[in-house]
């Protein structure tokens, strides 16, 4: 049954397709646009749109971008014999944040999930196997530490090993500025199977 | 420093004005929005828009509505000489999935919070005074069970009450289907001071 006006309904059906946004919060959401300037709206539904009418992927590392290939790719400061291979391009975001790694990306677009049907053909990853050539002597395996993001960097691995180029993958242990104490048992494991020497 | 394109992050800057959602949220569902179909974009922007277009306010209840008055306040069906006074439009909402209320409603926009900025002259409180006539028999205030809520009922009984129209709270206490030993002191508190006689 509807409670609201047909314009207000309809609103709050799209608006709970996005994922993480309920009807609740949908309506919430409703409620606020009612109250802002129509041009707040405006140019809130324009960006949306302009979403899908600028940005596209990069066709070399999957990355979002405006221009084909991406900044990145198209840098030539960065050192190219370097792939950071990340599931999704909010990664690319945390890692360039950091101002750390000067090498290259590539975005995989999720993690292996059989029981979600995202199998090795839904990824990029054919796609990474074919951008190795030569100059690439080392690739970063930085997928999620979760059972998705583990399995993806095994099967990558188990790709990438023929090829007789330097695989790795990003450490996983206790965040900088928590306590030992507060960590689960498999972040303790995997900080002391990838301990350094001091 | 902005590592994504343009349109990019001026859909994240327009997603993350919106109320709970983050920079983080933002940029979730504007990667979401890069991988569905433009059509799907567009009829999301449109229905936002259409809530500008299409959806007001009654000026009788301040309901959201499409056509004013509301449907609510032209049912002859009705029980008109009964006012249910609640905070905002989903609380309207929330009352008619009941089905048990048959008044008449009238919506606040909030409720009162000077800390805020948020005085009477800012809430649809006049306009509630000017409603009542002989018709209406009884106001029931809906506001929220919070320091805002009964404030706000506080300041409408007194405004009420000289008119000589009999105004109620609606009951504060152990929500149906809860356990007692989970209840705060408050709840429980109201409980006892709203019980009935069997």
């Amino acid at each position: 049954m509807h409670y609201f006006s047909a314009s207000i309904e309809r609103a709050v059906d799209e608006l709970s397709k996005l994922p993480g946004i309920g009807r609740k919060t949908a309506q919430r959401l409703v409620f606020y646009l009612m109250k802002i300037p129509r041009q707040d709206v405006e140019e809130l539904s324009r960006a949306l749109i302009d979403i899908k009418d600028k940005a596209t992927y990069c066709s070399v590392c999957f990355n979002i971008t405006e221009n084909d290939p991406c900044s990145v790719c198209t840098n030539n400061n960065r050192n190219r014999s370097l792939i950071c291979v990340v599931e999704e391009a909010n990664d690319v975001v945390a890692f360039e944040r950091t101002g750390e790694f000067k090498g290259l990306y590539h975005v995989l677009g999720g993690a292996l999930s059989p029981l979600d049907g995202i199998g090795p053909d839904s990824l990029k990853i054919c796609e990474l196997i074919q951008r190795i050539d030569d100059s690439v002597h080392e690739i970063i395996i930085a997928t999620n530490p979760n059972a998705e993001g583990e399995a993806t960097a095994l099967y990558i691995a188990k790709l990438v090993k023929p090829l007789g180029i330097k695989i790795s993958r990003i450490a996983r242990g206790i965040p900088v500025g928590t306590d030992i104490e507060y960590a689960d048992e498999m972040t303790l494991t995997r900080a002391i199977e990838g301990r350094s020497t001091l």
